[in-house]
């Protein structure tokens, strides 16, 4: 250990440490272990994994393994990593998704772990002796802090940038504002840190998802308070399914539940968590310090933003690509037309980050970073790159025309786009903004 | 308050709860409120207005209520809000825009404020009794810290983002990477917090635009110490027109000023604070750390910077757009055309960012985000677009090549896109450079 | 003193003010100095250069002078500038670019420097001693204080944005959020400060680029560890020649080496550290912490980054941009043509942001920020603007197309850009997917 001291020392002010946990009881190779090797004459392991974690910590790996961020690897088997590997490279893929997501963890021919493949403390990792995902990720070697892990810039590691800046959006917000201004007042080390008790300055992104209540214990399935998915082109409610062997998984609200005892993805349901039973358990949190009609009305602008880009961009848009595809207007293939990564923006990037910013209150990402991009590319780029496809194969657009009456027309939303902005328009909205806030109001 | 204990511990860690001003002292609803309702036996109202903070905080509150900050609902009733309703949506609107600029607060059926338009904290609330913003827009509730307030964080609230990154040109700036360096030395708390006195170290936003200094008291009328207006496509110097009736209005410099004594808005001119008036109040607070030479040659940088973006670019650009509009190359609806979202652009988000950036002395905003974006963009995004509105039209870009030929060519600074860099207009720069950087110099 | 009380007080925190060092030891004018001036009697001078700090620090301004960052003004005699200056404008080199890279300091009529060129602290600013830089660039006047140089923030003065967010990379890492997590615990102000002894928590970007180490003393030549330039268009690993004459300069892998002894750039060659060697230095610093696996791997999965950016992408455009040119495709003059900027942006942007990402662990900006774009405006911008210079010239693309099929084609990473992603490719992807990862494994 004099070979790396600061490893050593930050061990040392550790509980492990405090506890005489030592670099053996976690390295030690368990029988079977394919990454085992001789190391000052005993056999030991660099890649500490979960299963490893959970020969003391049981509880908090239980709650891990079914839950969203243990499954983060499932992305390598995805049109994303298509993407990932085949235009960008894997050595891109590599230190870049990897390290989010996690890698499948590779030996070479001495049974040590590759370059390709380690290191990575991807959340989502896939470890030799089957377990997923990497404690590491959040609780930094080798302190493993729970204070750190606290941290907001502990989930920024990987929920920052153009495809969900969640960090951002919290530092936007006055959760933020009030955790940067009273950081010393957050009580971080405090071992039970339940909100509302050991701290009332400012929620972290751990407080909201993860941490104790006075009502709640501490979750490590992060999902846990999650009513909306706002992943997906369409965001859905989700009912959570919990089966007999400790798995999980979401069911979208618009898909029949099974009922308890039901067969289901090779196990049992032993419980289903309605979406409703997980806004409220997010709500529990929020209302340490702020009151039911605060709360309850923060989610009705968070749901009904949500509504909003469904239902004015995201089903519409979506419905037309689709059709788009089956016409022969565009491949099959993804990511090969322009217009595929236009829509892939929309969704994946601006989309997101609408909802994001209103799930976490940064208005600066539900507006500027969000809506605004989402129809301004919606208009001026993937409606005349539609148009544009269209006439490429027919030497007209009367396709993407129907297609625009067919799904945009109907939509209130985008009347300015087929009537046009003309002074009568304008003045119909002179005329609204009058009556609501006086005469002469509109500059 | 068991209910909300966070919430009521915070107020506990405030002045007032140190003075025994408790939640009816501020929630009481006064005679005629109209979102007076009954609560555990007493009439209360939920929002707090400035009205209400006025009670005992007058000062501050004559200062904020004519202020720009005050002022900042009247987007409600802009053509920017006609975009946020008609172009994204009014969730997107609720969630987004009015988060900073503030909601006219509505009631619901039960005399409650509805979700559309509350929670909100936006600086520019309209409420119900007639004032307008709200203090907890920057001390945060339930502490209503003057601490809070300072910290740069605080107005990073809305002052961020492509359309006003002032936080991030804060934190490049050598103020702010001093302020992340030695913020425990910063007397956050300090009652007074005079620069240069009760903190050395460096200044916050709060420092420089609001609070005191050895010869000025703190000001809660933000725009106080700004002598140019950074926001509006050209921007133009501010002399400030203060009314007998305690409301106040910027007038250009370019117009002709009233006299004490004139009527003005409804009202009598009480007294006119000059934009250079308004500068030496700014002064005044960075010679608190600067000799006058860095101060008044930063000023002289700042303003260069300005003209350039005024001379160069705003001005000729936005004569060009008003005749595109007035001969029909362009409808007169703001944003269905996409020459219009470009030229937006150029002004509003990267023409006030490289405006900013100087002003504050953030390079990479000054240059990369700023002219660097404003230029490109000209050149190669709003010159092609106008070439094809007027192509589409005439068959030709004749009517182009004269907007250009009359606004842009008399710019020296515009002679590369008539000229070309030729090779011997790349031989006449390297000969400029060679006399002032030496020999072989351009490489 | 008493006009800039500030000034002053930081001055009187500085260890300076302990030694009895004040304000004339530094601004005494020297003999020959063309900014001295009379000043309360005596002739001081407004700057201070690093030959005035060397009088007292002569080893860390002998580190300093031959290193890039002292070399930062060669930019103002670059066809960058010329962009700058030309296409921007002056006003806005000075309040962008020179604030970091540094101006030609000049003098008015009254030996007096110039607004134009001071305010300055630019890393690279040319004085009028001859010396280069700026120790204030990085020791904020008037503490001067290594524990503020230490902090990763006084960096981002420059380093960050789109062209280099080292910055941005670093918060995103692993380093970036133990910083931020147990800053209390960095011992910033222990006068060595030696990383894995006086401090454990984290590194800040001087622990690895400056600070030292058990076996290494600091140095203010900050290019030292670096094996990698991360900045051309096309990385090269880069062997450091040091001259008798105490100058030093970088020289690509790729050239042959002279021998000690030889002349070189009017010197003679005195030492040679090679890529090799100064990797080394980098790796002891990695050391304190990490075990040499995970260093060693960590450098395989970097450099396996940047020979992907370089080999698919940077050579095969940057051949094809000179072909284009020798052809009369397009001028030789940089900057006037669209494709010229859509190439710049890949290399000087996203290029080097996959490039900064891989080294320091962001991965964020490996990915999103760098390959992401790096390949989407390859082949949805850079291609199609080729094909539109040479369909506009030649009324057909062949030539565009020979130049694809020449450097584009025989490499296997963009064989999905000729080939398609058709339902057999994406079944070839599936299939090697699902030996990695098993059947049904591509959603």
């Amino acid at each position: 250990m004099d070979e790396t001291p600061g490893l050593a020392r930050e061990w040392k002010k550790s509980t492990h440490a405090g506890k005489d946990i030592d670099c053996y009881d976690c390295h030690k190779a368990l029988p079977g272990d394919k990454d085992g090797y001789l190391h000052h004459k005993v056999m030991i392991a660099t890649i500490v994994t979960p299963k490893d974690c959970a020969a003391c910590h049981e509880k908090e790996v239980t709650q891990q393994q079914p839950s969203h961020h243990a499954k983060g690897g499932q992305i390598l088997a995805s049109l994303d990593n298509l993407m990932g590997e085949v235009i960008g490279g894997l050595p891109a893929v590599n230190a870049g998704c990897r390290q989010c997501h996690g890698s499948v963890v590779e030996l070479d021919a001495k049974n040590m772990p590759t370059a390709e493949t380690w290191p990575n403390t991807g959340i989502g990792r896939i470890n030799l002796d089957g377990s997923k995902g990497s404690c590491s990720a959040c609780h930094g070697r080798h302190r493993f802090s729970a204070a750190q892990a606290r941290e907001p810039d502990t989930c920024g590691k990987c929920h920052l940038g153009p495809d969900h800046p969640q960090k951002e959006v919290y530092e936007e917000s006055k959760h933020g504002i009030l955790f940067a201004s009273f950081r010393d007042e957050m009580n971080m080390k405090s071992k039970k840190w339940v909100v509302g008790v050991d701290y009332t300055a400012a929620p972290t992104c751990a407080t909201c998802h993860m941490s104790a209540t006075q009502t709640q214990g501490v979750t490590h399935d992060v999902g846990d308070r999650i009513s909306w998915t706002l992943r997906p082109p369409i965001s859905q409610k989700l009912n959570m399914i919990k089966l007999e062997n400790g798995d999980e998984f979401d069911l979208p609200a618009s898909q029949p539940l099974p009922k308890v005892g039901d067969a289901a993805k090779g196990s049992t349901v032993k419980q289903i968590v309605s979406w409703q039973k997980r806004r409220e358990k997010m709500k529990d949190v929020c209302m340490a310090c702020h009151t039911d009609r605060q709360v309850n009305q923060h989610y009705e602008q968070f749901d009904n933003l949500v509504d909003l880009y469904n239902d004015k961009f995201a089903k519409p848009i979506a419905a037309m690509m689709e059709e788009l595809k089956k016409a022969g207007y565009i491949t099959p293939a993804p990511f090969d037309e322009k217009i595929e990564w236009t829509w892939w923006e929309i969704w994946h990037h601006e989309g997101r980050t609408t909802r994001h910013g209103a799930a976490m209150m940064g208005p600066d990402y539900t507006w500027w970073h969000g809506i605004y991009e989402v129809a301004q590319h919606t208009y001026f780029l993937w409606i005349p790159e539609m148009k544009e496809v269209v006439m490429k194969k027919d030497g007209n657009t009367k396709f993407a025309d129907d297609l625009l009456a067919k799904y945009f027309k109907p939509i209130d939303g985008h009347d300015w786009y087929f009537n046009g902005l003309s002074k009568e328009a304008i003045d119909k909205v002179r005329k609204g903004f009058e009556e609501r806030y006086g005469k002469g109001s509109l500059k």
